[in-house]
């Protein structure tokens, strides 16, 4: 690493304030995608962008490159990117953490004159938060990359009912040449791709790490409108044998599948498993034996085996309940996704850059999804740095501390300096 | 039994009818206590009472006598009661069967010219369904007796607001009087109180059993507004040492109560444990793992030590699971109700008239609460017999056969007869 190269924090910091001012909901921060919260942190950091020297170009999906030249321009790029939208009322930091790192990283290097050998680019992406906009998953990643199925633009945004197409041409996007694949960044133009982001749980924070490199994104099988049916009945006048109580049904299904994730941690599998809703319905009251209770069940893991190894231990379940309790099961639709792995060879580069820098560093799974694993659906090598946070993502108590997005930043420029040479 | 003495069933199938189509919501049928809906029920009652030639008093609660006169008018009385009053779109046999019963078996002595020696009381009871309408358990019973305290009569309805007072004076009755103990029935002037009414639960359909006596009406206590608090995190990115998951906490608990009184009930004890209510909020939702969860227990038996154990094994749980999971359980107030015992010479005469009626008959616990719980607390011998019922109670199902009722009324009045001779 030239010893010059130090990310500009403070640039970053001065942008983490101006984005929390400018998309400020009171409470949190709301910056909806391809919408007008979205759009003000895009302005500010294309205005910030620019005030450094970049190039910036807007693709047909509203993704922004902020481009570092190299010597090379014809050379597979670098890119250091992430997402500027926000879950509503959600945290500074999801997100723009990771766009402002790369922005840091590429400031520092152009205030020290560093010209890279090839180029290097930030990558503002648009509409990540899958939950709280568009049901479906990475758009504007997938768009970046000219991989976005052009039935996808049909999708509604969650609260306006608006299409994602109509949403994109309302901002004067260019819907028509995404779903022709048309973009700035074809996979084959590309040689890493880096994303810097709030870890979203408390490990880091629990034990007293700055960063980790991520190993990969989990896969998940999931279950959103799950049922289980028996009979509601008088709860006094009903006795034990005559009985068929939904609500005893789930708490069972949930404590025994828990129960067998225990054994499974205990033996190290890296595996998540949670009861999101369980819930008798409206239908419930005292008196009353339930019924009807619905559940959402979500199971993740960077291990496709351990995540079917659960479902499977959830089918033998609900069989066996089903057999003694009187109930029936409707499980509804099954959604989920394969796991991304991270690629390895970057993720070694990027733990020898930790070390280089003083940085203290373990590697874990992610438990949420990221644009990285787009960028490795696409077979482009992805790799993750996670910052420790507290109280969490998508709220607006994430808490982040410069020192140790600065620390990031730091492993990040090491690294780039390097793979762009 | 005099051998003549044949219960009116006619009488009670055409007033069955007449109540149904005066009472249709259109669904089932309604009659709200204090309100149009019961007065109704009271107004065809009474006609159809006068018509056999009864005297009819109403109490200042609003209980309607209706009497078939003895040769000596101060001896002890015998009371053939229930309500007719009905959840909202419920059945039209919980309540209005045991009064018609009652009003079958006096009209058909009246029509074979059978004089008892004292008095025999039709009772319609005001206000039973405490769950539905007014949340106190059996006023109008209570009233009838003199014993309703005053401040029940600023408990209000759940739907009108107004105060049980006001229901009474708006219908010309007078509260001051009940709230003075003014009544028609001291519990000293009743020689016993008999109470017919629908099995609740399904136990007689499945065992084909028409009658039963009841041995006695369960006490409680029970949890309405019981929470767990954990704490809100991302369900992808907390592994598992870190959760406070409040809702697999209380699918522990309640899968292990359920447990629990699974071996009790093996064991013999005479017991039900329902979780009425068990639910995640509001606030959960996909990718959350839940970090609050409420629930409604029920736990409830004719044997007080049965209630304590479960309620110990809870607190057992409760201690256990908190240490566990790092969750706290807030069980709010526990309310609850001591046991009624029904009269055991009572009963004997009740299982000797059955057979003598060639009757099939068993024994069993009452599984709801009944106005036969307010008689026994005063100290009056009190009864009931449950009619085998299809579809269970508080629903537009009810399905109870008129050749069941019938034999109900059979062994009525060959015990009514016996006891008033």
């Amino acid at each position: 690493m030239r010893p010059n190269l130090t990310p500009d924090i403070d640039l970053a910091a001065s942008l983490f304030d101006a984005l929390r001012a400018a998309t400020s909901d009171g409470v949190g921060v709301t910056r909806d995608a391809y919408g007008p919260g979205e759009q003000r942190a895009h302005d500010l950091v294309r205005a910030a962008a620019e005030a450094v020297g970049l190039e910036i170009a807007i693709d047909p999906a509203g993704n922004m490159l902020m481009t570092l030249p190299g010597t090379d321009r014809t050379a597979q790029r670098i890119v250091l990117g992430s997402h500027l939208d926000s879950v509503p009322t959600g945290g500074n930091y999801d997100g723009a953490a990771g766009v402002l790192a790369g922005l840091a990283t590429v400031a520092g290097m152009r205030h020290a004159g560093f010209v890279p050998g090839r180029d290097i680019i930030v990558l503002a992406i648009r509409a990540e938060e899958a939950g709280a906009w568009f049901p479906t998953s990475y758009p504007g990643s997938h768009a970046s990359l000219g991989r976005l199925p052009a039935a996808v633009l049909e999708v509604q945004r969650m609260d306006t009912g608006r299409t994602l197409g109509q949403h994109m041409r309302e901002m004067g996007l260019d819907p028509d040449a995404v779903a022709a694949g048309k973009c700035l960044l074809p996979p084959a133009s590309i040689a890493a791709y880096l994303e810097l982001h709030i870890e979203q749980g408390p490990v880091l924070d629990a034990e007293q790490i700055p960063l980790a490199v991520v190993s990969g994104i989990p896969g998940s099988r999931r279950l959103r409108a799950a049922r289980v049916l028996g009979e509601y009945n008088h709860s006094g006048a009903t006795p034990r044998r005559y009985r068929a109580d939904a609500a005893i049904a789930l708490a069972e299904l949930a404590y025994r599948l828990d129960d067998h994730w225990g054994r499974l941690d205990a033996q190290g599998h890296q595996l998540v498993c949670t009861f999101c809703v369980l819930a008798t319905t409206e239908a419930a009251g005292f008196t009353k034996i339930p019924g009807e209770a619905r559940f959402q069940l979500d199971i993740r893991s960077v291990q496709p085996a351990s995540v079917d190894a659960m479902v499977d231990e959830l089918h033998r379940l609900v069989a066996t309940i089903e057999a003694r309790r009187g109930v029936r099961f409707d499980l509804g639709v099954e959604t989920g996704s394969l796991p991304s792995p991270m690629d390895p060879a970057l993720r070694a580069a990027l733990t020898q850059a930790a070390a280089a820098s003083g940085v203290a560093c373990r590697a874990m799974a992610s438990g949420g999804g990221h644009d990285a694993a787009a960028f490795a659906q696409a077979g482009v090598p992805a790799a993750m740095l996670f910052v420790r946070n507290q109280h969490g993502s998508h709220n607006p108590h994430e808490a982040m501390r410069m020192e140790d997005f600065a620390a990031g930043c730091a492993v990040m420029t090491r690294w780039a300096a390097e793979a762009a040479a």
